[in-house]
């Protein structure tokens, strides 16, 4: 990472170097975590399923009733692709953070409110078809503690993220990667960085949004896939006790792709081994990627 | 506020001039609310029950498995009260916050991070007794979302306070002052920056932590008066409907002290008025902080 876009109302935009990127103590994103992120992977220098990742943090800011913010999508779109050449790195992880700005103490969000804007790019090596955590899959844990959909938190990507710390730190001190979170009835919802989805019955399962989960950009590409995937892709309500009737399981997000999922709380999903399912889908989400990348450079895409 | 303490391993301690107070865009306290914070209540120029502030973060940066922070109570002790002399302000809030520190991309907590210091100052007039948001007393509303007292936020006083905020919103859209929240089990549990108090049946009732709440410190003081209040306050889990039996209701802060709740979701409290009991923990909490600051002067206290 070299520069860090920086934009304030009253503030012009500029490139930052990255190790004097800074902004207010006074900045509510850090005070209260009051504000949204993207993150998005950067592949053959361009930032992937960049309209999707705008559109759902547009969406996100409306659903917690943030302040009008001063960048409109084109607006948006243009200081991403900025900073993703600014920075000349191919391959990579864009993140996208706004604010609420800076303001007075308290938690009452301030009337005046002008957001901040932070985009950041750090370099990573291409994504490997494989490239997995322990031996073939990644192995996930349980949190202790239970989310309540009606919660606005759960269906947008803020910055109020401490949960999912601590659920990681449960996961990596139990030896897994990943933590998966379930509701009030007992439905499985989702993992701290990524959706979840079961392979049973000759479909392939993912959680129901109505469950109190992020509306990831992978799994709404797979919700899409059709007849790119010999499988249907279906929403539905998942209680804990479907991963012990799944054949397989995987995980998503946009920046890490498709992983198999190969076991819970110390439980085999299946046989315990990644999926021919997951690996299809694996192979599915290069082709997507890479049709993406095409089409950046077609013009015709982002 | 004229300046900002600001401390990392590595970093000399140092005041900078409130406006140009800032913290790395990659600070954890930023980009995952990473972080837990105190605010104190200054009066007569000194950070009142400032021993008890820095015990419960020292106890909450233990729960959440914070790495040890490279300053011992006697070295945040020290930095708080030069912290408030610098200013030079006699009433006001101390806020002091502890972040993970810097870190690379993702919810996993690195092993190698390196705290950061930042306390911060700001002016407030006197508490006078009496200052009330509405016409004699506080209405709130209930939180339409749930808290599992098995996470582990409920009980330290964090960064990721995005449920606070919009749940401080929809109690301003509703004319309202606070939000008050319930558990998994229907029992009320706190305010989004208030611990909350029903009399009823000739004693002073608060939701026990075991309900999945923050230990305030004016709560902790309330449960230790003893015999210096009329009445016995003790701890107990609390349904909802436990506010329609209660004669009076009150909330308190560390910042505020105690206030009259008068209604909630538009139901009033008793006859909906400030009732006698809250006016005796008024005028209790103004003899203690007179008290505290009697025995800073002394020396003794803090």
């Amino acid at each position: 990472m070299k520069y860090v876009w920086i934009e304030a109302p009253g503030i012009v935009g500029r490139f930052v170097p990255a190790g004097q990127a800074a902004l207010p103590v006074a900045d509510r994103g850090f005070t209260y975590g009051d504000g949204l992120f993207e993150t998005m992977r950067v592949g053959g220098g361009v930032p992937l399923f960049l309209s999707r990742h705008l559109g759902r943090l547009a969406e996100g800011l409306r659903q917690i009733g943030f302040p009008p913010v001063p960048w409109d999508e084109a607006a948006l779109r243009e200081r991403c692709l900025r900073t993703t050449r600014e920075n000349g790195i191919g391959e990579g992880v864009l993140r996208l953070t706004v604010t609420r700005g800076s303001g007075p103490r308290g938690f009452d969000p301030p009337e005046a409110a002008e957001p901040r804007l932070i985009i950041a790019l750090t370099p990573r090596p291409p994504f490997a078809k494989g490239e997995r955590e322990t031996g073939g899959g990644v192995a996930a844990i349980l949190a202790p503690w239970r989310v309540d959909p009606a919660s606005p938190l759960c269906s947008v990507k803020h910055l109020s993220a401490l949960d999912k710390v601590l659920a990681r730190r449960l996961a990596r001190e139990a030896g897994a990667g990943e933590a998966l979170f379930q509701n009030l009835e007992g439905c499985l919802t989702e993992g701290a960085a990524n959706n979840l989805f079961l392979v049973m019955g000759g479909q392939i399962v993912t959680p129901a949004l109505r469950c109190g989960l992020l509306p990831g950009i992978a799994r709404g590409l797979l919700l899409e896939a059709g007849e790119a995937l010999p499988w249907p892709v279906i929403e539905a309500e998942l209680p804990v006790a479907s991963l012990a009737r799944a054949n397989e399981a995987f995980l998503t997000n946009a920046v890490s792709g498709p992983r198999p999922l190969v076991a819970v709380e110390g439980q085999p999903i299946g046989d315990g081994r990644p999926g021919k399912v997951t690996e299809a889908v694996e192979a599915w989400w290069e082709r997507v990627c890479e049709e993406e990348i095409g089409n950046w450079r077609l013009g015709i895409s982002g």
